[in-house]
C-alpha cells in the first residue's frame, strides 16, 4: 500500500484551525473554549472539511462529532475503527494539542482513499467535546460521557464561573437531544487510536520518531484547606503559633517526598496552587488552600500515595494544632492500551520505516476513557522541547508526516 | 486634675472609623490601604473630628497630619508634645490597631480641655501615613521620612504591585509639595507618646492594665524570589523537577526553624506572603515569591538569624537546582524609649490608679523611628487573646479608658 501524506495541506489546515481563537494575535496563540463562538466556528469549518472528504458527519447531544468513512465494499454495520481527538484549547495555548489527532485523523483517511484502500469496516474520525477542563472544571467531558464514566445529570449540572450550566451551554451551541443517548455500546468500536503530540521531551531528546503508548496515567485531584491561627507577625512568639502556611509548606514537601519515594517511577505529584490568607507581610497566615495533582500508571500505587498524603496531612494538622481538610475532586483509573492496537501501531511504524518505541503517557487524554470501553491505543509524535499548552508549541513537519502515515497504516490494519 | 474619658463616644468614633473599609462586611473587618478611597475618606473624617475639638490641622507633603492644640496661655513657639499613631490597616484587619492612638490621642486632648488644663507648650495629635507595608512593601513610610530615616527620592520611587509610584499615589490623593520638606528638626517635639494595643497576650494573661514600653523591637524585612522550572504536571518525572514551590516551602520551614532555635526568646519570623506562578492545578510552579518579617529586641541576634536564613536559601537553591534571590528591604535598629517619657508614663498610671509594668514591644510602630529623633515612649493596653491584624481584634472598654486617661495625664506632665 502506497501511503502519501499531504503534509503541507495538513499544515495549512492546522493553521486555519488555529485562527478560530479568542486571542489570534500574536499568531498562533490559541484560546478556544468549549461552546464559545470560536469553538462553534471551528466545529462548522471542521464539518465542512470532513464532508469535503466524503465522510458522513453526525454530532451527538453534547457535540461529540463522528465523521464516518464507509465506502462501498465495507460492512457498514460492523463495529467501526475510530480515530480522533479534541479541538478545544486552554487560554493562550498552541496549535497542535488535540488538533493533530483530529485533522491528522482526517488526513490519514484521505491518504487511505488516495491509496485505493477499502476498509472492511467503517472508519470514524471523532471530535471530542471539551477535553480541556477550562470552562466546566472537569476535563474530557465528551469522552467521559460517551464511555459511560459520567452520569448525564452530573454533566448537565456542571456550571462555569458565570453560573451557566453545561446543559444550557450545549443548547445555546445548537446541541439538543437527550444526553442519556450519548453513551455508546462497547460494540460501537472494534478499535480506537489517538494521534497526539507527546507534551513531554523524551522522544525529541532521544531522537525517536514515534511513541507507541502502552498505558495512560490518570490524575487524582484534591484540594486541601488549612485553618490555623492568624495574628500580628510581631505579637505572637514562635511556640504560641499555629501558622497555616508553615503547615501547608510541610504538606507540600510531604507530597513531594511521598511521590519521590513511591515504588512506581511514573508517580508524579504537583502542588500547583497555594493561596495564603490574609497574605500580608506582617500577618501570620491564618488560612491556606492548596491543590494536589497526583498521577501514576499504577492505579493501586497512585491511590496508596494519595492515602499516604492524606495521612501526612492528618499528622501535620495534629502536631501543629491546625485543621487540614482534604477533598478529593476526582480520582480516575489509569488505563492500559490494547495489545492488538499496540501491535498494529508497531507494525505500521515498522512498515512505514519510522523509529519508534513504547512509552507511557503521563498526560491524560480522551483515550483514557475510550480505553475503558473500547480496545484503544495512542501514537505520540515529538514536540519541540516538550512544550505544550503554550503558544510556542511546535511540531516538525517531518514528525507530523510520520505520525499521520503511521496512523493511516494502523487504521488500515485494524479495519482489514 | 480631674480627667474624665468619654469612653462610649470614643468607641462610637472607633466604629465610625472602622466603617471606612474596603471590606466592611462582616463588620468590623477593616481594609484601609494608604491613598485608597477608604484611606482618603478616613482622613477627611478625622480632620473634621480634629477641627471639631478646636485643633489646627496641617498635612505635610506625604499626608502625615498634625492636629495642634495651642490654647491661649501656652507658648505656641515652644517645642511641642506629640501623641498619635496610624489609621491605615492591612487587608481584613481589626478596628483598634493604630486607631486607638489617633482617636485616643484626640480624646486625651479633649479630656485635658474638659479638665481646664492649659499646657505650657502645644500638643499635637499626629496621624502618620502608611505605617503598614501593605501597598509599597515598606512600613512606617510616614514616620521614617518625618524622622529623616528614608530619603525623599527613595520614598517617591517605591512602587505598588500595579506599578504606581508612591509619588504618583500621594499626588492623586491630593498631597503635593516637596517631600524634602517632610523631615522635622529634633526641636519640633520635646516629647512623643504613642498609645497602642499590645498586639500580644501578656498584659491580658497577667491581668495588668497598662504596659509602659522601654524598648521597641525592629523588624528586618526581606523578599525572596525563587526561579525554578515549570512544565506540565503530568509531563516531568520527579527526579527531573526544579519546583519553585517546593523550594519556597523548604525555605519557609527553615525560617520557622531558625527563629525557633534562636537563643533570643523574643525572636519571631514570619512568611506572610507566598505567590505562586503560573498558579495552575496542572502546572509545576516555575516561580515563587515570598516575604520574610524577622524581629527581635536583640539587634545582633536578629541579624545573625537573618544571615542564617540567607545561608539556608543558598543551600536549598543549590541542592534543588533553582535560583533564590533574597533582597533585604529594611533592617532597622531596635529603639530604646526615653527615660523622662517612661517616668511620666509611670507617674501618670500611678496617679490614675491603674496597674502597670514595663515591657518591650515586639511589634514595631511609628515610635521606633520617632525614638531616633525625639524623646519617645509608648503606652500599651491589653487586647483580647493578644489578637491583632484580624477582624476579631478587641479591646475592653475599661482598658481603653485606662489608656486614654493615662495618656492624658502623661501629656499634661510632659507639656507642663
Amino acid at each position: 500500500m502506497h501511503i502519501e501524506v499531504h503534509t503541507h495541506a495538513l499544515l495549512d489546515e492546522l493553521h486555519k484551525l488555529a485562527s478560530f481563537s479568542a486571542c489570534p494575535e500574536p499568531v498562533p496563540a490559541v484560546t478556544r473554549v468549549v461552546f464559545t463562538r470560536e469553538d462553534q466556528e471551528a466545529r462548522t469549518w471542521l464539518t465542512e472539511r470532513f464532508e469535503a472528504a466524503g465522510l458522513a458527519v453526525r454530532a451527538d447531544a453534547i457535540g461529540n462529532t463522528f465523521a464516518r468513512w464507509a465506502p462501498p465494499g465495507c460492512d457498514a454495520t460492523a463495529p467501526a475503527i475510530g480515530t480522533g481527538s479534541h479541538a478545544d484549547a486552554i487560554p493562550h495555548a498552541g496549535m497542535y494539542d488535540g488538533t493533530v489527532g483530529v485533522l491528522g485523523g482526517l488526513e490519514a483517511v484521505r491518504a487511505l482513499q488516495r491509496a485505493g484502500h477499502t476498509p472492511a469496516r467503517p472508519i470514524d474520525v471523532v471530535l471530542f467535546t471539551s477535553e480541556e477542563p477550562t470552562r466546566f472544571g472537569l476535563g474530557c467531558t465528551g469522552s467521559r460521557t460517551l464511555c459511560g464514566n459520567l452520569a448525564p445529570d452530573t454533566l448537565a449540572g456542571l456550571r462555569d464561573e458565570q453560573g451557566v450550566s453545561f446543559d444550557e451551554a450545549r443548547q445555546s451551541a445548537g446541541f439538543s437531544g437527550a444526553i442519556s443517548d450519548v453513551p455508546l455500546p462497547p460494540s460501537a468500536y472494534a478499535g480506537f487510536v489517538e494521534l497526539h503530540i507527546e507534551q513531554g521531551p523524551t522522544l525529541e531528546q532521544d531522537g525517536v520518531d514515534l511513541g507507541v503508548v502502552t498505558a495512560i496515567a490518570a490524575p487524582a485531584a484534591a484540594r486541601f484547606v488549612v485553618e490555623g491561627q492568624g495574628g500580628h507577625a510581631g505579637g505572637v512568639l514562635m511556640p504560641d503559633r499555629h501558622d497555616a502556611l508553615c503547615a501547608a509548606a510541610e504538606l507540600t514537601l510531604a507530597i513531594e517526598r511521598l511521590a519521590q519515594a513511591s515504588p512506581s517511577p511514573d508517580c508524579v505529584a504537583t502542588v500547583g496552587e497555594l493561596a495564603v490568607h490574609p497574605g500580608a507581610v506582617n500577618s501570620i497566615p491564618s488560612r491556606t488552600e492548596l491543590s494536589l495533582d497526583l498521577r501514576d500508571i499504577d492505579h493501586d500505587n497512585r491511590d496508596a500515595v494519595l492515602a499516604d498524603i492524606q495521612q501526612a496531612a492528618r499528622d501535620i494538622a495534629q502536631r501543629r494544632g491546625v485543621t487540614m481538610k482534604g477533598r478529593v475532586l476526582n480520582a480516575d483509573a489509569p488505563a492500559r492500551c490494547d495489545a492488538a492496537v499496540i501491535s498494529a501501531l508497531k507494525q505500521a511504524a515498522q512498515d512505514a520505516g519510522y523509529s519508534h518505541r513504547t512509552m507511557v503517557s503521563r498526560a491524560y487524554h480522551d483515550s483514557l476513557f475510550m480505553a475503558g470501553r473500547f480496545p484503544t491505543g495512542m501514537l505520540f509524535i515529538p514536540c519541540r522541547n516538550g512544550v505544550s499548552h503554550r503558544p510556542d508549541e511546535f511540531v516538525e513537519p517531518d514528525h507530523l508526516e510520520a505520525g499521520v502515515a503511521t496512523l493511516a497504516r494502523t487504521l488500515a490494519l485494524l479495519s482489514a
